[in-house]
């Protein structure tokens, strides 16, 4: 038996959204309250995916079902296709699972002919109307099906308007359209080559044809991607009797949401044009009217509304997004759906019907995006600014918030621009850790290469600044302080904006909203917190991004690296000693200076987390990230280490990798100067030790954390360092102190072999960066040259270094958790990645039953929302 | 219960050879054999691996079991310890699984003190040999139990024999060695603080655990790691009663051979020493005299030992190698084992065994070691000058075989000097692609860079050149052509000499012989091809390369790296034209130069299979390595293409990667450059076709392999590319021409994966050497920073890039050929690593069912014989 294509209104609901698409669900749906919604049939996102399987074609088999339900919707309204006398007229629309406004393509007035149209012309004795509905389908078919480019019927109609002396369409005779409707006719057959087609059967298999087509538009893959929406999802195609809103003064068509989408107040907002149809909305050539003047001119049809409103919004228990069309006084509901709305809108709207009693909590905490806390934590442009300017480029979004300011081309420029008091934006090939200064200095950071997790990105989240990161489009001279960008120069001292949620770049300042924490936030995010089961921690170096970690709901820290704390000025000179010592002793001495350095920097850590747990990760990356590049500095080396400027060389040349991500870092480090490990164990003891004698009621509890293991023996050989080191510690300060040592699980190896690693370890925290970096062999540095394509050809939906990868990475993890339990019932288990902030990867974590999530502090909100979600929908 | 920690030579055989180790096993089995050997106990190697576990310390349990068999060997042997009238004299030896010649501590003698010594000079009447068996167990144990330096003693000797004005130790008397052993004493309470202990037991529980400890001795940890030892096998320990062959003219010790170990020949060989104990042989002061003329000095002895020799060698169906001594007049054997030998003695051995009816071909098979091969088939230096000669420096075996030449330090002078007649050695920072030319002029390479899998390393393999790769110590200057080495210069046109088997590197000029292949060799291999399961391919990438693997035994071509193909002069510059082309009709242009240079590769490749398989694997390096490097080239494509130098300059530099090894390469190009894929079909299959038509026997069926695929829908949009072309040429051929998409299997996801992958894939072919990077985030090229330290501290045990890790990435293996066959029952899988010419890991790949593994030409029969064994020894 063949499988089941096709549903009319009335067979479906809004259960059937994945196969119906939202649009179809609900007019089902709405079918199933007695609405008045034109009926028809919706075409199944199934079938959009058979056709894309067949090499984009339809089945005989579906094809013999479309030709069944023609007839079926013919029965329903009485009408029929082609039929002069009462001909079956109908709009044909796309519907994915969820919206994607504008991307795919719709045709209205389907089914009208020469013979159908001068009949229809003459029954409603309104032959301007028949006609204009009769060429806008010739126009909107030739450009959705035929791909005859749009701009040649427009300079037709320029050209009628201008040849009889008017300037709006609605100016144009019955006669007028008539006429333009057989130039568009000729049009047509010049371009295509044959008549355009009179069989309504014909119009609509193809017209089914172009919108499945439209699936693969371009600005529909973009905007897939941009939204996280599979490929594999398709379109269904929503077949529709149309009723029309352009036959005159007591027609109309509008639009309206059930509360405010800007501010979530509770009032309908909507907006119509009478004798209009739906596009003419849209395109915006009359001025809409307030729904509110609906009232007086058609009062029963505005009482309908009004109680069609409050029915749907109480049935979806959701703010509504609904399109109706009045047919000579007859109200019709032509679409409703949840309504898109900004994040404080939704805040409020989530609390207010919570308030009303409509929604339980839990449902409450569901209708948020999580993602969109981020406009609500970050500063904004003007909207009404934006909205006038043209972006010069477009890149990564890789931190969110929005930042004007000065370019400058060094760190150290920032830091003095920034001493000075501008506000300076850092424009960089890439940042390196030596960057750092100057980027706290800077408001944001724009990079020519690096993706999601480059430096700069993964810097910029955990100092909630924004980032556009990835801009392969500037060409970049750092020598003399200048770029060029969509054909302009610019230089030191000009003034861009970035916009880091969008990844947008503009030219010039814009002016700039601060984020404000309002009520509603902190009422959801207490919610989430009673129901979510994951904990969330925060990635942070340094005690003010522990603290704001804190402020925004982290429960501990997750992710310390200390490496960060090396870039002072004081501290890497002594680091740099280090690197170039050439003996045991030498590199001791230079780690002495080090220790009380690092020490001070835990004890603030500590103070900060007021006995939260905290995860300390030893020394990860490569040395060469840390020797001076500046002739001066080295130099200045040279001299310190008694050595010459050739030998420092030498040495920087020795460290140099071909592969340093997969070089000499990690634990590798330890393993080969334990002296590091042990300095580094001293550091964090120490300070544990001195804020728990001057904090005795707060559970202090250092969890250490190995990086890159990928082997039990390597693992041990460091733990043993470790271990001797603190214990050591705690018995010359004769207190009692606990730690935890456990180990970043970050590498293919480790998840495989998590059995044995988990009997050394106290913890894991997975480092979902490297681990996606080497389950797919992709370089994030590098694979931005690549995943363009990638997307492109639906090789990959998203940025496995944005959402977690479940199928590859996943399953190393899910492994990992599984064998690490069962050697070590009490190991905990989290996640400091960059996924650990990212709602998708959340619901995963939360699935596969870890302890923790960590991510930068300005994600904790995200975080904590993402975590109740998964708890709620998966009980 | 406590464990059993000791056995009795009586309670023991040959199969507990894990247990007891090798000399254990074989005292055990000869006593079984009613041979004369003087009893003892063995200490089992659990008993060291616990020693290791607790610290370094003999358990309460070891303790005791030790103080009882001293007990039972007492009963034995009617002797007792300390009894100074019938003394219990023992010796300690080690012996682990496999021998370590040399690399462990010997006692013998103990049991004395100064009251045994002096009955027992009564007793026998024999004082001088009384206390020179007394003062050298002073001198052993002090040295191997107390770490005195073995010097001070020497000196001693050397003192009184000065005193005495004689020249030879065996020239002092009963009471300058007495008056010797008191000096001896002496200095033993000086240095460590306390009298020589003289309570037997109390030796010989601290000589027990000196053992132990020589297990972690440096000299053993070099020998294990070089012989593939696990640390974890620990040693043995063997106490076994003194017989003593220093007795006087009766007596005498002795090694042999039962076949000649450096022609296989077979006749007894060995040499022997009257009135002295083992040690004396070995030191070499006396020269020993021929074994025959024991035969007219102890007739009766000789008859004993050649019976016993002729009964060893039929019991142990082996060569072997005997140590014995005579005390008065009559023989003990002290130990016996399988003889080292050279390969081409071990190919006559085994041959002779099976005409001789001894042995099975199986077991002739299971008796060569694989990797001896090596010698046999490339040239080695002359044994005996290099038994004088003492090298440079060591570094990497990375390719075997031995060489003389000049030194040069770039591919061209390498090429020049070359073609004026001259030897060269080129010695580079590291190779790569673009020296090709110039390494084929040389006669072996030298790099200071890169490890087992380097370029060099792997193209040498290839060639059959040799190859020592990774020497940091060279302190290297190319500009001015000089490296220093060992505190000495050298310069272009200097002669140095490279052993790739060994790794060292020799001043001047060595003799080298020839590789001669035998007819043993070609008899042991047809023996092996009979009883292997797994084939064997090549990896080849010229069809010179493919003939010399076809000459060695290979089945077919496993790998071929199309890129290698690239970089002769005509190719590079139409490569680079493509590279630096803005548009895809300039790339065409410059792929079209290249397609009929290619195709006639593949027409040679498929020629010199002469229709066995070939798997072709598209192109797979980063674009960057291709790039021109000199001013000059970067000229010269500026000119070709149109573009100023500045402006080819930006395309290299944008061609930069932090990690290539995970850039932008593999099918990620063929993604993004299609045409490239394309061009490549279309010269395998018009190679194909053309082969085809010239021989319509031959079974022609290209085998196109895709690299580096990380996900079903990569390989499916390469392989779409490839099926449309291919389908394509094969149409225009009107031909009728099978060929098989494959792919590479080298990234952990795919292995994760594979059951989705299958379905696409005709085969799958394991890339363990990207494998390998990736699963334990080692970069090849720069993990020999850190892998010395992984070695020492017991991390690793060998190199994985070298053995394949079959805990992670031979899990991953494992996994993915699961996976593959289940979703695709005709799929064939193959390995094309490294790791396929290497025997451990190819016994790895038999117990997983492979169909075949491929290694470079030279490792083919290596790869044979392991096979073999693999599918002997899993029967």
């Amino acid at each position: 038996m063949s499988k089941k294509w096709i549903y009319l209104f009335k067979e479906g609901d809004t259960s059937m959204k994945n196969l119906l698409g939202g649009k179809g669900a609900n007019l089902a749906e709405m079918t199933k309250l007695d609405l008045p919604v034109p009926q028809g049939f919706t075409i199944t996102t199934e079938a959009c995916t058979q056709y894309y399987k067949d090499g984009r074609k339809l089945s005989d088999d579906m094809y013999a079902q479309i030709l069944d339900y023609i007839v079926k919707l013919e029965e329903i309204t009485g009408k029929k296709f082609g039929d002069p006398d009462n001909p079956l007229l109908v709009s044909v629309r796309s519907g994915g699972r969820v919206s994607m406004p504008g991307m795919m393509d719709t045709i209205l007035n389907l089914g009208l002919n020469d013979a159908v149209v001068e009949k229809l012309a003459e029954k409603f004795g309104n032959p301007r109307w028949a006609w204009d509905s009769y060429r806008r389908f010739i126009q909107m078919y030739s450009d959705v099906v035929m791909m005859v480019d749009k701009k040649i019927f427009e300079t037709l109609i320029d050209d009628i308007k201008t040849k009889k002396g008017v300037k709006e369409d609605v100016e144009l005779s019955a006669e007028d359209l008539k006429e333009l409707t057989q130039q568009f006719k000729a049009t047509y057959k010049s371009k295509i080559g044959s008549d355009f087609p009179s069989d309504p059967k014909e119009q609509l298999v193809d017209a089914i044809k172009a919108v499945f087509r439209s699936w693969d538009n371009p600005r529909a893959v973009v905007y897939r991607r941009d939204n996280d929406i599979p490929y594999s999802w398709g379109t269904a195609v929503n077949v529709q009797m149309m009723v029309f809103g352009n036959m005159g003064e007591t027609s109309g068509t509008g639009v309206a949401f059930t509360r405010d989408p800007a501010t979530g107040e509770k009032h309908l907002m909507g907006e119509f044009l009478l004798n209009a149809q739906g596009e003419d909305v849209v395109a915006g050539i009359r001025t809409p009217q307030p729904i509110e003047q609906l009232k007086e001119m058609m009062p029963e049809v505005y009482a309908d509304f009004i109680r069609i409103c409050q029915t749907l919004e109480n049935h979806y228990k959701n703010m509504q997004d609904m399109e109706f069309t009045i047919e000579d006084n007859h109200l019709y509901m032509l679409q409703t759906r949840s309504g898109q709305r900004t994040a404080f809108a939704a805040l409020k709207i989530a609390c207010d019907f919570v308030d009303e009693g409509l929604i339980s909590k839990e449902q409450a905490i569901t209708m948020i995006n999580p993602r969109n806390l981020n406009t609500l934590l970050h500063p904004a442009f003007d909207a009404k600014v934006l909205e006038k300017t043209k972006p010069i480029a477009t890149a990564l979004a890789a931190s969110p918030g929005a930042a004007s300011g000065q370019i400058v081309f060094t760190a150290e420029d920032a830091k003095k621009w920034g001493e000075l008091g501008k506000a300076v934006i850092l424009v960089r090939l890439e940042t390196s850790p030596e960057d750092i200064e100057g980027m706290k200095a800077a408001k944001g950071f724009l990079t020519v290469r690096g993706g999601m997790t480059s430096h700069a990105a993964v810097v910029a989240r955990g100092m909630g600044k924004c980032c556009v990161s990835g801009c392969s489009d500037i060409i970049m001279d750092e020598d003399n302080k200048v770029f060029r960008l969509a054909g302009k120069e610019f230089h030191e001292g000009d003034v861009i904006s970035l916009d880091g949620t969008t990844g947008k770049i503009y030219e010039g300042q814009i002016p700039t909203k601060e984020a404000e924490i309002v009520d509603e936030f902190e009422r959801i995010m207490e919610w989430a917190d009673e129901f979510r089961v994951l904990r969330v921690r925060t990635n942070a170096d340094t005690p003010k991004d522990v603290q704001k970690g804190r402020e925004l709901g982290a429960e501990g820290l997750g992710l310390c690296r200390t490496e960060h704390m090396f870039f002072e000025q004081s501290r890497i000179d002594a680091f740099r000693e280090m690197i170039c010592s050439d003996t045991l002793e030498e590199r001791e001495e230079a780690l002495a200076k080090l220790l009380p350095l690092q020490q001070r920097d835990f004890e603030e850590i500590f103070e900060a987390l007021e006995g939260n747990p905290a995860t300390i990760r030893f020394l990860d990356p490569p040395l060469h990230e840390f020797v001076p590049t500046s002739e001066e500095d080295i130099k200045k080396l040279a001299k310190t280490k008694g050595k010459s400027v050739n030998d420092i060389k030498d040495i920087i040349n020795s460290l140099h990798e071909f592969n340093p991500m997969m070089g000499h870092r990690g634990c590798r480090l330890a393993v080969t100067y334990p002296e590091i490990a042990k300095m580094q164990t001293s550091a964090v003891i120490r300070a544990a030790i001195t804020v728990k004698k001057a904090h005795s009621d707060w559970k202090i509890k250092p969890e250490i954390m190995i990086p890159l293991v990928s082997e039990i023996k390597e693992l041990k050989v460091v733990k043993d360092i470790v271990v001797k080191t603190a214990d050591d510690e705690i018995a010359a300060a004769g207190i009692d102190l606990k730690y935890e040592v456990g180990t970043m699980i970050e590498l293919p190896r480790a998840c495989l072999t998590a059995n044995e690693i988990a009997k050394e370890a106290d913890f894991f925290c997975f480092g979902t960066n490297d681990l996606t970096q080497m389950t797919f062999g992709f370089s994030r540095d590098d694979a931005a040259k690549f995943l363009g394509a990638y997307y492109e050809d639906n090789i990959l939906e998203s940025d496995p270094f944005v959402k977690v990868d479940q199928k590859g990475v996943g399953q190393l993890i899910e492994m990992a958790v599984k064998l690490g339990r069962k050697n070590n019932s009490s190991l905990h288990v989290g996640v400091c990645g960059e996924h650990g902030g990212e709602p998708s990867s959340i619901a995963f974590f939360h699935k596969l039953g870890l302890d923790y999530v960590s991510c930068s502090p300005y994600r904790v909100p995200i975080a904590r929302l993402a975590a109740a979600q998964a708890a709620i929908l998966n009980k």
